[in-house]
């Protein structure tokens, strides 16, 4: 059976043969030169750039470039790039008119949801379906969606949505729009960073569900608008605000090995650990636990990132065999929550970085589209005799 | 190889060897006893009763229960659900109200997608995903995803939306709610009929799509707008208005030759034919053509049933060594255009029947839920330099 395990780089034949588990684990939705997860190394990789040198070194701007267009941008493609996401961060002032009806307690990625639908429906070229047309919607959906998730951590407090600041970065102005005030640069750079690590991870299940989706041909805003709603589910981009509120009920670092302790010995899984593919430490968690160590010190909150790096520290050292390890979702709580974000828009944020991910994959997929469809098993009975109902 | 043909009746044992396509083809999503689609003797089947049977003895009502619940209801079984559907039927007045303000000319699936986020949104219980809470949102969004559908076909023209009529049945209160006139008893039945026949249909892309966002435990209202996301495509629901424009365009019988004519000579796809399932006569045309056939004659417009009758008739014959048939769009949209229901609403009614199937694919698999995962082989560049911006 060794050489029927699938392998995950390099040229196929199609048909491949695989062994194919249940949620599709094996399977292979097509092949991509969009990035790439190395499980055993524990490396991310966005069109070859190792992650660990873009959050050195680049910004979400340059890094949404590399992943649309397959190549660092020049100085001067960089700043059309900037030119274009900036004139695009503001929003028909009709969307946020229609979100302050919407009840101010909603789950913020169902405000997400629909004002995105709406960014569609008041977008009339939305429906041309072009590899052209949808790269020019995905560049405003990359400036949008941080508008419009900004605009909702305002409306849901019953504040006035923040004008976009056209002078600010990507990441700062999100901030600046979120909060009303503009970040110092330290802070804008934690939030940089962590864009640039949630822009893409393989072909994950919100990323998935927006392959699925456009390969019917359908609309960008519809395509991203199903990876909202599949991020927004508890297994996906909510494990970051329950990973933090566990993270929140612990004492300090004595309490935090009980936790432990009793979470293994009532075998109740803990939040923010493990990954299907990562077999090594999550790249994205080694990058975000250094600033979370910043950051909490920065703000007075050294025993929250204390808390977390013991426990940390006895995961591992309890499933050494298995090699368990945080994820994404387990630092990145941390920070938002020192940064003095509201939980709630923890899984916001993370759209606002993967839009970009998905965007690129599905224009790579869409000049060599094919619909996606596999089949279920039936095991159901089968011809049944239809008998009128009042005989039944 | 011949062992490794995918068996699609019968239980598995996970993990299974296939051969894997493009487009997840010979891809397992999961086990399913919700309904099956023979292509080889062109039968389609819900929880084991024939798709002819129910279209000649059922209603939408009857069918939307035996897809959630496994069974065909007892009287008072099905007394009970009708009052739930009914009882549901209104939406809250508001969501109307800012499906006003969307631009008239929107895409009906972009309006719909954007009523069903909307209703999700004043659904204080949306984001409680269990079994029994998602089957009483299933309820409310088979009741309701009519009534927006409706709605918007109304306010698209700047008319009013029309409330419903709880005396109706569900077919006719939507032709109701649409139109502002009741049907009589003939159109109400074909247009039931057609909701029976488009209510499920194997692991379809709106049907995978839904699975694959309610798998990451989203809501079930996320889902079910992924779900319409992915039906919009134009290789999806919107294929029957492709179909219909396409047979609008021919003249007579003698045209319609010369048409398939033509295009078999220009390599031109007919819209309309051939399924990547059906290897025989799609049941589902097999039901509507004779539906079409009637409602054409009714309704003065016998010429448009004989043009696609030709045209059927002239594929199969050129294509007889394949195997190519109508699918479900090509008689759907001669019975919807016979009927005055404006082009722009096939896709709605479509979603309208399908939001069935969608429901009851997913409480299925959410006892069982495993996230999907693919994953996509990379085919990019490894180990990519990071160069500073001013050295490239």
């Amino acid at each position: 059976m060794a050489e029927q395990k699938p392998k995950f780089v390099g040229k196929l034949e199609w048909p491949v043969t695989i062994q194919l588990g249940r949620g599709m684990e094996g399977a292979i939705s097509n092949e991509s030169t969009i990035g790439y997860v190395d499980g055993e190394k524990g490396w991310l990789v966005y069109r070859g750039y190792n992650i660990f040198d873009l959050a050195e070194h680049s910004t979400y701007e340059e890094t949404a470039y590399l992943l649309l267009f397959g190549k660092l941008p020049t100085k001067k493609e960089l700043e059309d790039f900037n030119l274009k996401l900036v004139g695009y961060r503001a929003v028909p002032k009709k969307i946020t008119e229609l979100m302050k009806d919407l009840p101010k307690d909603v789950h913020p990625m169902a405000a997400l949801r629909t004002g995105v639908s709406l960014l569609g429906c008041f977008d009339p070229k939305a429906d041309e379906v072009t590899v052209e047309n949808d790269t020019e919607i995905a560049i405003k959906l990359i400036a949008q969606t941080s508008t419009v998730a900004a605009a909702w951590a305002r409306i849901r407090k019953g504040l006035e949505p923040v004008d976009p600041d056209l002078s600010l970065g990507h990441a700062a102005n999100f901030l600046y729009m979120a909060t009303g005030e503009k970040p110092d640069e330290f802070t804008a750079r934690v939030m940089d960073v962590s864009l640039i690590l949630h822009a893409d991870h393989g072909m994950n299940a919100s990323t998935f569900t927006c392959m699925v989706v456009n390969s019917s041909l359908s609309d960008l805003y519809s395509t991203v608008i199903g990876g909202i709603g599949s991020l927004k589910g508890s297994l996906h981009g909510g494990a970051n605000e329950r990973a933090l509120a566990e993270l929140l009920t612990i004492k300090d670092e004595d309490d935090a090995s009980r936790y432990v302790k009793d979470a293994i010995a009532q075998k109740k899984k803990i939040m923010g650990f493990g990954h299907r593919v990562y077999k090594a430490y999550d790249p994205r968690a080694k990058v975000l636990s250094q600033y979370s160590q910043q950051v909490t010190q920065m703000k007075g909150m050294e025993s929250l990132y204390k808390i977390a790096k013991r426990v940390e520290e006895d995961v591992i050292a309890a499933y050494a065999e298995r090699g368990i390890y945080p994820n994404v979702d387990y630092y990145s709580g941390t920070i938002y929550y020192a940064l003095g974000i509201d939980v709630p828009l923890f899984t916001p944020i993370f759209a606002v970085s993967r839009v970009a991910g998905w965007c690129a994959r599905v224009l790579e997929y869409l000049p060599i589209n094919r619909i996606f469809r596999p089949r279920a098993v039936y095991v159901g009975p089968m011809e049944q005799k239809y008998i009128p109902i009042d005989q039944r």
